[in-house]
């Protein structure tokens, strides 16, 4: 049973608000790629943008440039080996880096990127905003969210709402050398006046 | 006793690169600020930089521009109240929103910026790289790391190590509406091959 639930575009920057580590993937002209990303962040809710930094040495980010835009894939805990694995791995030296690494992904509803669901607690569909500058000086690439989905079990309502119950769909947050803190215990803040 | 030790620049990255919420405070002209940031990222390792979205409306983002620079402290749980405060009132309506809502700051070493240790596990004073373009379009500052300290019982030798032992120095990651995920829990990824 597949438990993903579209996101309101208002929502989607909410998808990475606390940090987790993605994988991103595109696809252009018969190929397709998949890589881990620990450097993203939202710049804005609305219109729902985000910035990523892709180095220019990869694969991934001659697929991105080419096909002007990616999707960003939030896996679950039950996926840190995959997602310490892709970020070890060219997608020039394996024929396809998805299938090498156990990953089953669809095309997206808007763009057609590939986006995985199984393992995985959340995508969005982004297209590319040139900004050649911050690409060549900084390896950042900003886009804006086009389409966003998420497993029910742990985002509903426009929120992150992880329990116990769903710990294999908790968020990776990397901390280098295929370590990985595990997003799962939540603290509510309480208003100080 | 205080645990916060240097931490070598070349390391400084992975201070952020799990993506906690952090504090941004700056200092000019006799005035000083702080805020909370939940869209922060590294974009190099060396030279260590990153970029942090700093809305363009918020007194932090009149002093950092004005100062050239901003620290960026990365708050434990025990500051969850704080950090969640401190994003909610703005700079120009209280005197010093450190003293408001409890928090010790002194001088960075390099340049003079609030760091504070009391209640985080990890600071960094940074140096603005002007890049006017980004900061408008995206408000997004692009910074390079010039001095860095954590606390050595949950940061050595270059790494994160969070154990149950020191809890409230585990990182936070904000969610939404005052709720933080709290990184504790980790997993080592097993290599693929």
């Amino acid at each position: 049973m597949n438990h993903f639930r579209p996101v309101a575009l208002e929502h989607a920057s909410r998808l990475i608000n606390h940090g987790p580590t993605v994988l991103i993937t595109s696809a252009h002209g018969g190929h397709r790629n998949v890589m881990a990303a620990a450097w993203s962040m939202p710049v804005e809710f609305t219109p729902p943008r985000i910035a990523v930094v892709i180095d220019k040495k990869t694969f991934t980010r001659e697929l991105v440039m080419a096909a002007g835009g990616f999707a960003l894939c939030v896996p679950g805990a039950a996926l840190a080996d995959a997602t310490f694995a892709v970020g070890c791995v060219s997608g020039r030296e394996v024929p396809d880096k998805l299938v090498r690494f156990g990953l089953s992904a669809q095309p997206g509803p808007v763009l057609g990127m590939p986006v995985i669901e199984e393992g995985c607690c959340a995508w969005m569909e982004c297209r590319l905003i040139p900004e050649r500058h911050t690409e060549e000086a900084y390896d950042t690439c900003f886009a804006e969210v086009v389409a966003a989905a998420a497993d029910e079990r742990v985002f509903r309502n426009g929120r992150w709402a992880f329990s116990d119950a769903h710990a294999d769909l908790h968020t990776l947050h990397h901390l280098g050398a295929g370590a990985f803190a595990v997003a799962g215990r939540t603290v509510q803040a309480r208003s100080l006046g």
